[in-house]
């Protein structure tokens, strides 16, 4: 666990502050779930990496509860619990802490920040390229180039389905690939499903190109059989999403190799790259889920989404970033003066001033702390100048001094901004 | 736990982010603390109740954790780890969920929201009042009409003090006053301090008016010895809070009753109490926690915050809170075109619409989901429009319909904003 103070504090909520917008300005809305959820939402569908570096707790009545590693599977219980009557797509965005328990790695903490947007109940490609463009202009803002990696699960799921392996098992041979130890799943896929799956399942991964993947579905009509179509459409759908990605001036590569660590994808899947200090790292991603819903024993429904992991963009943009702070105006209050008539002052500031009351016995302590903290303006309130309903106003940076009337104030500011 | 969703959730985020603009304006800079901290952080000085409500757990290593029950003595800990160089005094907001094990109560829930204020090393009666006025800006913007009420807990340690009776003592004797239980607290004051000590914290607790605190201050000056300057000092700090705020315009109650939930208060505390449907309910508060560093090993500091409750507000605000939504374009894509072209004309669509692509067989189910999703302009693009490299706007309210080029959609929508 970790503090956040400072100029990287500052990062943060300029983070989190500029996904609000973008998302809020693409018709996300936000939604807040609990930090804390039953350790059962999780259980089924988080994936073996996720489920077995979660703090998980008995609460006093004896119910075993998570600190969320993710937010996805909140926001389908959410859906099932109070949203399934709007009108859909339903367009999400949330930013929340998670937690994964785990030996503390570069970049890698106990507590992580992720942004996410998610659509609930929308089959067309327009929702993976939805939540995609906006996660894309939001790091466009931002000034994070990135590459798209995209792959797709469903092909594996519908040829292990077709050789009758189930999907439990699917999900752990997913977790082999994730993990890039692929002879351990076609060895995995060769037990279960046959060695002619194993080696159907070897080929699509070792595909180079779409139309390689294409050329080897059409091998497989048969073997497919009712999941064919179904397949197919899959495939479509990833072909639209890299054109149109690439379309809007996007870098993509195709990689039939990609499967992320959580267990609830079902299709389309995507990952976003950026390059830090010369290393390509991942910044987030997403997919599709589609049917996640039954696993929580509701309806059928399609879901799309995706996260970016807040603290590895932070950790890129950190060398650059400059505190954004507005110009500051240090109101001193000298001790004989009553505390009131500074906070006075304060309010007549113009809202394109950031200030502050500081009270002192001695004018060059004030002086001293306005400097200290990059103050542009002081405005300095004696004896004098209270009786006089006057206020002395100096400019920090040319050392220009200038007495006025308190009521003169607001408009001399308006002037020098 | 509770979910928070639609205008629920947009007020949450509206009260977030006025929050953090305030405080920000006013000189105070984010801090992000753990939401997971070592259970001793908070045994010391959190209080009765909060101790008994706490969310206490282990991790795999056997350490003893809590979900944080507050944030301020995460930032005492923050302070004394990372900011002791900086120059004082310093100025930190927050916004952090925190949480407390009980029985759910209205509007009392087991995950809340709180928004807090600190100042660092500042002894002067102004950081009590600049945290306070932050917190009456905020207050004041958001439409909350609040009065405070003040007391001041140094009296009664110093008089505690005066007769020997130690800190942990005082911390229950000032829990039984702040749960109403007068009878209770001065037969245990009596216990552990004699009849004398037990009249004095008697008659304090039954003052009036500041003028009835101040002559039985006088009073006291051979029993309080070296205590008495001290003593005097901050009931003077009491009366210049309390004068500027009249000063001010706000409202103001002194109590010498009150005495907030939290062990580490000091000396001045305060409340702010709101109306809600005729009700008058706490909606947050603060006070002076010096020398909690010293709890902590660290050296004395001077410290004084407050934190607001986010839920209360959120629920006194609710009735009246309207989406402050921007007014909303759809992009209508028709299955025939490429997605791709929906997000080109979206992203030239002027900052001030929010936006987003809705791709569909049919124009009738686009002005449908624009219709109920509540859009001011849909942007139609269908075939015949993509080959001209045109769009077809649609004003949703009049119904007035034009089409004009792509290049051009920028400067129409700019000319009805």
């Amino acid at each position: 666990m970790r503090d956040i103070v400072g100029v990287e504090a500052e990062l943060y909520e300029y983070l989190f502050s500029e996904f609000k917008r973008i998302a809020g300005n693409r018709g996300f809305q936000p939604v807040i779930t609990p930090t804390v959820e039953y350790y059962r939402l999780f259980e089924a569908k988080s994936g073996e990496e996720i489920k077995n570096s979660m703090y998980v707790f008995e609460d006093k009545a004896g119910r075993l509860l998570a600190l969320r590693p993710e937010v996805t599977a909140s926001v389908v219980r959410v859906y099932l619990r109070l949203l399934r009557a709007l009108p859909k797509p339903i367009r999400l965005y949330y930013i929340a802490q998670c937690f994964r328990y785990e030996e503390p790695q570069h970049a890698r903490y106990r507590e992580f920040w992720q942004g996410g947007l998610e659509i609930l109940g929308d089959p067309d490609v327009n929702a993976d390229l939805s939540v995609a463009l906006t996660a894309s202009e939001f790091l466009d803002t931002i000034g994070v180039k990135h590459v798209y990696i995209v792959g797709n699960v469903s092909i594996y799921r519908n040829i292990m389905r077709s050789f009758n392996i189930e999907e439990e098992v699917q999900d752990r041979i997913l977790h082999l690939i994730d993990k890039e130890k692929i002879d351990s799943a076609i060895e995995e896929v060769k037990l279960r499903g046959g060695s002619e799956a194993a080696e159907i399942i070897y080929k699509v991964l070792s595909a180079r190109t779409l139309d390689d993947v294409e050329s080897y579905l059409q091998d497989l009509r048969t073997t497919l059989g009712d999941l064919y179509e179904k397949t197919l459409q899959e495939h479509a759908r990833t072909r639209d999403f890299i054109t149109a990605l690439q379309e809007l001036g996007y870098q993509v590569v195709f990689n039939p190799k990609l499967v992320r660590g959580l267990a609830y994808y079902t299709g389309l899947i995507f990952e976003y790259k950026a390059v830090d200090k010369g290393l390509e790292v991942s910044i987030g991603g997403g997919g599709r889920y589609d049917g996640l819903s039954v696993v929580y024993n509701g309806p059928f429904e399609y879901f799309t989404g995706l996260a970016l992991g807040l603290d590895r963009i932070a950790l890129t943009l950190s060398d650059n970033f400059q505190s954004q702070r507005k110009r500051t105006v240090c109101v001193i209050v000298l001790r004989e003066v009553p505390a009131s008539a500074g906070y006075r002052v304060l309010r007549s500031i113009p809202p394109v001033f950031r200030g502050f009351v500081y009270r002192t016995r001695s004018l060059s302590k004030g002086l001293e702390h306005a400097n200290k903290t990059g103050c542009d303006y002081v405005v300095i309130i004696g004896s004098a100048e209270y009786e006089q309903g006057k206020v002395t106003v100096k400019d920090m940076k040319t050392g220009e001094q200038v007495t006025l009337s308190v009521n003169s104030l607001s408009e001399y500011l308006h002037s020098v901004t």
